[in-house]
């Protein structure tokens, strides 16, 4: 019998891959499941790091789900979902996110506002009393630090502080600081990368205020030098909406050494996004002081802004 | 400053009374938050029993909420909630139902398909190693009974008979079966209830294939007595569901003893309610042989069914 899935978001990071197998491991271990973490796309570079690091293959990418039971981590939202999702029957969910999800049959979720699903999965090992495998330790610690951005998004809370050491002793891990750098930097070497790489990688699809929001980031050293690629970026994000029907892009670049954003927006809602941020739109970009995170600094001010 | 209100579904049943009562509890003692149990109509018969015999107030009850955050217990789903639920904030969820919920933030949820909401209080009073005062275990063992029907209806889990031997212990109750059916049977006294309370306790809303169910469900020791008063119930479900805007309305009426239900179906899809559970309506009454759980045994069949 083919074993059950368990899979985070389309354009999967760190946190969704590193939270699928942990996941699974737990769900294995500690429920007697026959679960196979897999995934919804390849892994970016950063998670690639990782799991280089810690000598763990990456899981199978699937494009839609061959059994009638599965798991969601990371992700809640259909639209972020694998594509026959309405076909299939959720059993479970580790997440972090905000809300939207319809089922028929009462089931298992674990959904809290902490800075990583990692996190979660840290305390459901600890409380269940399941010793973490080294290898697995340390792509959960990795997805901490993705998530968080060594600890100092918005978002973290201090369970995150507490998963992060916990997972750096289980795995062996010396430097926190210094592996969580060179790993936030292998996500960030963006010369390689198509216009149609940045903008894919990472990015969801929302809806806001009854529109379609596409909003992808990707982090950086340097906002400039990803924004002398703008004109190129606007060429491919316009044919993308024409291509997949989203009323309105946004493109945020993150600088994460300095925790600051600018977000490139195409679409007609120019006044709500000036709105929302308190902001003018130059040229099509936005300047986002401060703002490092998509899910508390991004979505929330464009929700309240519609 | 008003305290953060904690609340069960409306028309409350023992659980909803009992872990919105254990919930504050937890949520005051563990998080440091400054909660209130509160609930959306007076008890019933049955959680009365329980609350006279551990010596707890019933809660006051609220019609809309004032506060800007909230907790839901026993319950996700809007039309079951609160009235103005669509302007309250929603911090966290604690239920065992499927689900039907959407937020604009993350928020804590923890939904598992145990047999009651008690159950899960009790192990994540176990989890933080918080000790659960005797009154609170006794009427959270008290809706373990309530709604696992002493532990004979099919929702029942592992978990709720190790919750139920937990919190009787906690409670000080020695009797557990004794006790239990004298609770049962102070829900089943019905001779001194009117139809219209008959249909509308502990009767929910459901959007089932586009259309929409309201579900009650009485429990009692003798289904024929119920129904020698089917005309008088069929004009006073008429009468609700032309005021309400109900399509349909199905009245469950359980044997707790002997595990068996009936129930009278008043609306245009009977073929679709008799392809859900196998049988013919006759004079608009289904018989339903070993149904007992409208959650587990009436609303799967019937999402089914369409």
């Amino acid at each position: 019998m083919a074993k059950t899935l368990v899979f985070g978001h389309q354009n999967p990071d760190t946190d969704t891959i590193a939270s699928a197998i942990g996941a699974s491991y737990l769900l294995n271990t500690l429920y007697d499941q026959d679960t196979e973490a897999v995934a919804l796309g390849t892994v970016n570079d950063e998670t690639k790091f990782a799991l280089d690091k810690f000598g763990v293959a990456a899981p199978r990418v699937i494009e839609t789900a061959d059994t009638e039971d599965v798991y969601l981590v990371d992700h809640n939202e259909a639209a972020q979902s694998v594509a026959n999702i309405a076909e299939v029957n959720v059993l479970g969910i580790y997440d972090h996110h905000k809300f939207d999800f319809k089922s028929s049959a009462p089931l298992y979720i674990i959904n809290k506002p902490w800075g990583s699903v990692a996190t979660i999965l840290f305390f459901e090992f600890k409380t269940a009393n399941v010793a973490i495998p080294a290898e697995i330790a340390g792509l959960l610690a990795s997805a901490v630090i993705s998530d968080t951005l060594l600890l100092k998004s918005p978002t973290t809370t201090a369970m995150d502080k507490e998963a992060l050491a916990g997972l750096a002793a289980a795995a062996g891990l010396d430097d926190v600081e210094a592996y969580g750098l060179a790993l936030l930097k292998a996500g960030t070497d963006l010369s390689k990368k198509s216009e149609k790489e940045l903008i894919d990688g990472d990015a969801k699809s929302f809806e806001i205020g009854g529109h379609t929001f596409r909003i992808g980031q990707v982090n950086t050293v340097d906002i400039d030098e990803v924004l002398t690629r703008q004109a190129a970026l606007e060429t491919e994000i316009k044919a993308e909406m024409a291509a997949e029907g989203y009323d309105n892009f946004l493109f945020v670049i993150t600088d994460i050494l300095n925790s600051n954003s600018k977000a490139l927006y195409i679409g007609a809602e120019t006044a709500a996004v000036e709105k929302a941020f308190d902001k003018s739109l130059t040229d099509n970009v936005i300047d986002l002081p401060g703002v490092v995170s998509r899910k508390k600094q991004v979505v929330p001010p464009l929700n309240a802004a519609f």
